[in-house]
């Protein structure tokens, strides 16, 4: 039940959010916002920008003396660079002082131009860019600081950039993720790591890019979050759309979802026992791990845990890629833009806001609750019945 | 903006679907929904039930003389079966006659009975049965029909079975579903679609059961579907979250995504060429087609393409799959329901229903209109303003 | 978070509801939802087809033995004239023997014949005829079921008809529903319902009819649903949205809303006091009923009062309204269709079903659950936990 | 197909609002917004604050020289006295310097303590306020700009303040709206306008507050905008959810729906004729305007209006009203804020907002479009086929 809309374009004067549905009493603080942006910034392979630049805040709804009102909160992220754009990106009237005509492929440049009637690559490629997702960081963190009320955490860790890999047995817990976060590839294993970077740096010296993969973990979401019982309240198929809806993310897998394609029946499913201790499980655990924590659109009190497949970016330090100049018809090359090599590493930062954002949502509508202390008193609540001995519809 | 909802347990005696937010004019006929219905229980390893039944349809409203009114449409799906279960699952107060509570892993059940307080598993397994995507492919029927009026088909075929691959560069055309159909595998390539028989041959030999990759494409989308200008109007995370949704699916793919993950920016994009004849594309074409037909969450004119991973079905005919009982606390294994070894083949037309219905809520949200006449001018007067040469906001 | 959607047409085969979102466990009565039907039946000036049917209903989906199981309910309403209509209403090819080509004024008829592009005013009236509010009565009977478990009741009188005005004083209690559906007029003054008892005869005999006013009058909802926070949070904008929905309603008032308009705020405005026993209210209480209710768009625990104004039914046993015949363009009178004299005994059924809904989905919002138990379970809590001295943000 | 948020406290840094939906090349002019917001601040009977200052506004997403992007468009207004405030609405963690911690009744301030779990009602009040209401005068006035693309203008004027109603026959036509603006109060009848400020004068002279109504009137809606098809897509149903939501406001009446409620039917509805020249009738027009432009949920064409009843204002200069202090649980009187007598005159500013809010997203759903050049194409194409003979179903 949290509804959340961003606004700002890539050089625009700031990025806005406004995030509605937050309960009353939840602690926020700025630093603590400001710190997952960092982290979006994190990974070798950013340009300079990504790595000095530390973005401002301002928070201007919904806070109060440390803690949230119930009512909506905005949050605007600062564009330190927009001297530099005014005048090209001014609201006002005006006209651009050139106009980029040879949309980039793998971008949203040329469709964005045919469906809303632009001539100028700018108009469209200005909001399709991936500064959006600081935004998105930004909503997420506020849903981190409300699931961390009930116990929720969401990391994430890179398992692959290009051709490296990393061991999939090899998954960090809740404790790992500043190792994972000092990876400056945001690998958790270390010789993937050093791979990885290699070939990063292969890639730039080529003025080439890199995809890769990530994966996001939630620990403790307790059983029964989502639902089976409609196809737009599953909690995989909501998971699914927010990470796939993430910039450049062209595959979304839940569990061991490619993997288990290939496998037979009685292999592929987590057996289920009995774990008094399990308390997410409400005293049932599984003896292994292949549903990524989801059956049949519920979580089942195991780690939910999700993979994200980025594609290589689009832009290229090195222009190759082919295209048409829209004004002259004549075929060309897509122009630079300053660009990463990759981009994985903060890849995971975003896909922990957005999975945070659904969980923190559909936890809200299992627990209800106005403040925190409501919202996490229900939860109590429930997590104790479970405990109980299950008994039928009383 | 079309909104369904679907009700039914796979047992009840009935589904029934109602969908809002069709244009008024439509042709619709009974036959061709029963015949998708047909097409859902087709395929190879399916039970007796699949193979010999036909659903019996009731159209109920928003339908008068072969079109629709504009009205919401309802329509009833009816449970052949229903007579052998009226006791079992009436409406009217009683008790069941057996309760199952042993949950079987890889099911909603466990998660189910905690979230909402049941003893008897089937309370839960009756909605979360894939019975359900019935009422799915009644919807998608009448999305497809929408979407044959502006020239859009959806189609599918399995590209995986267990550990059988069909070849990547083989791709039914428009004009190449009934030959899929025909397959008992749905696969369009017939020695791939053998050794998938033997496959199934062998599994349901030991009880075991099979998942497996069903590609589903959409031809002659217009350029321009989908947006990049928010995160939940991207058309690629509006499929995914429509895709993950069908039962026991877990991994969704947009075009080669999963590859990209693994390529440079060089080689991962597809050049963009002018091409006057590419009316989907408004006179641009590429010369790959690695996005799957979407870039920055926008429909590029290039077929659309997505791959939905489903794991093996978790109701196995042979009893293995470890569990707990919930009445004695005592390890057990999962019961038996009346299975199928795979459920790929259906999984296919189910994705096209999905996406059908997708691609007309976002071509409805383009182009407008109350009535089919409406609807199918604004796009017309569409794609023939983008053959026009490109001018900026006049 | 209650959704419902509703199909049918006026002498379609069945009217259908599918209602989305309610808890598990909860006991429903197929005669209690057909004794809800046949209050909206209720009232002198009805046609025969009122006073003598019984709606026959079928309970398809999301209930076993007596009690919701969490899943979506479906229920259908036949019509037990369909036999008559089976040609004409078939959703089968076909014609109309005769088409409604003369539209009447104060009915859909020519505006949705225009904006559906239709020629025969049947393809709209069948929808937007009031006959639909059955579905919406079904839905809201499962809404009061869900409110009574935590000590919520609804209920409506007439306190206008045409001329006659009930006195403002008088208000039926939660006990005085019997008292009201008793009266042919559903009005809990006796004086009063003879009277308009005597302006129907009045009117019928002229071949008139008569609009009215309905209050609705909501008991024991707890303090804190709906939300200042946001504008379409508040409940007072969401019961008024519901309400106005509603065929035929064109003014919708909350508390003494048209009164207090002319009014100084030292008098308008309910005096807050202690009050030990206030439970819904949380320990406060009112001196007086001006709001209704509703401050700032939260309940504030008095009960929630609104007034529904129905213009008068504008098919009339008497041909005169001027229209035109969109076949010949030439002036002519609307034709007839059967009619009531006067609907606003039922208008007050309609509207409380329309509160409940809204009432039962803000009611969810806020408690959350996904059992009847851990719905009520939350509730109570909260309401323990108002009657704790008052403290901030713990 | 509009969406938007705002956030913002009455004495936080600024209020903002984001609009997700509007189509890209909508010429936008920052001084026209502010017009708007100034207009917002009219009115005889307004405190200082609003009568000196102008709101300063910040454009920082979604438009580029002068034109939307078809990106989300995010709006800053800034808080002129913020540097007052900066301590005691601080974001940052901190303690408020004094605690209101007596609810005043007739506002949100006890039933959103007890629902959020706040012991000051600043907590409550600094969101609930109506002060929110410029941010939807700001999305209000782009939606404006929209409706002018296809020549649909909303106006409203002041009808009634305290005792004092405006004749009832006199309503400002499109070009009488700066005549309205010049009245004091916003009374379109001079004689009436000077009643009302000598109602204002003697009120303020006793510290008092005055509620009224404000009509607002939307000319050039199109036919067919709104739908009878379902409950929550009819027009009437929208406006009075939209309307009913703005702070203050007990009731809404579409045309003469309280008046209607009294009268027959034979006088109560509105003769159809045939007018060639009623282009936004599509040839037809009405005798009368008692359905206020509405009928079965669908404009008709005719002007859409509609009244909206606001209840005095709740804070006034002499504290008179009877609440309890919470921390003592003492009778008290409510604490005092600075405050207008009447807010009526702004009350139409607001209402023509919403209502423009309202009529953008139903005339986008109708029309479709993702540039203003592609929605009016399609409104343009649309009206020019009502002008044809209708003929059915082609």
């Amino acid at each position: 039940m949290l509804r959340f809309l961003t606004a700002g374009e890539s050089h625009g004067p700031s990025l806005t959010v406004i995030i509605e549905g937050l309960p009353s009493g939840l602690e926020i603080r700025e630093e603590q916002i400001a710190d997952e942006l960092a982290r979006r910034r994190l990974g070798f392979g950013r340009g300079p920008r990504m790595r000095f630049e530390r973005d401002v805040l301002r928070l201007t709804g919904g806070i109060r003396h440390g803690r949230t009102l119930g009512s909506p909160v905005a949050i605007e992220i600062l564009n330190s660079e927009w001297p530099k754009w005014e005048v090209e990106m001014s609201a006002a009237p005006g006209t651009p002082s050139k106009k980029l005509t040879a949309p980039r492929p793998g971008h949203a440049d040329l469709a964005g131009m045919q469906k809303y009637g632009f001539d100028d690559a700018r108009d469209v490629l200005e909001r399709a860019s991936a500064r959006e997702t600081a935004a998105r960081v930004v909503a997420g963190s506020l849903a981190k600081s409300l699931l961390a009320t009930i116990g929720v955490s969401v990391l994430s860790h890179v398992v692959r950039i290009g051709s490296v890999a990393a061991p999939t047995d090899k998954r960090p817990s809740v404790h790992d993720l500043e190792t994972v976060d000092q990876s400056e590839v945001r690998c958790f294993d270390e010789a993937a790591a050093q791979l990885m970077i290699a070939e990063i740096k292969a890639a730039a010296k080529q003025g080439d890019s890199l995809g890769g993969i990530a994966e996001v973990i939630a620990y403790g979401v307790p059983v029964g979050i989502g639902s089976h019982v409609h196809w737009d309240r599953k909690l995989d198929g909501l998971l699914a759309g927010a990470l796939m809806s993430i910039q450049a993310v062209k595959a979304v897998e839940i569990g061991d979802g490619m993997v288990q394609a290939s496998q037979r029946g009685s292999v592929a499913h987590d057996a289920i026992v009995r774990d008094e201790g399990a308390s997410s499980g409400g005293g049932f655990a599984r003896r292994s791990d292949h549903a990524g924590g989801l059956e049949g659109g519920i979580s089942s009190g195991a780690p939910i845990i999700a993979k994200v497949a980025m594609k290589p970016l689009a832009t290229l330090n090195r222009p190759v890629l082919e295209t048409v100049d829209l004004t002259t018809g004549e075929s060309t090359v897509s122009f630079k833009e300053r660009t990463d090599v990759t981009a994985v590493p903060a890849l995971g930062v975003v896909a922990e806001a957005m999975t945070a954002l659904v969980l923190a949502s559909e936890t809200q509508r299992k627990f209800g609750g106005d403040s925190v202390a409501e919202f996490s008193r229900n939860f109590r609540s429930y997590v104790e019945q479970l405990g109980a001995a299950p008994s039928a519809r009383e």
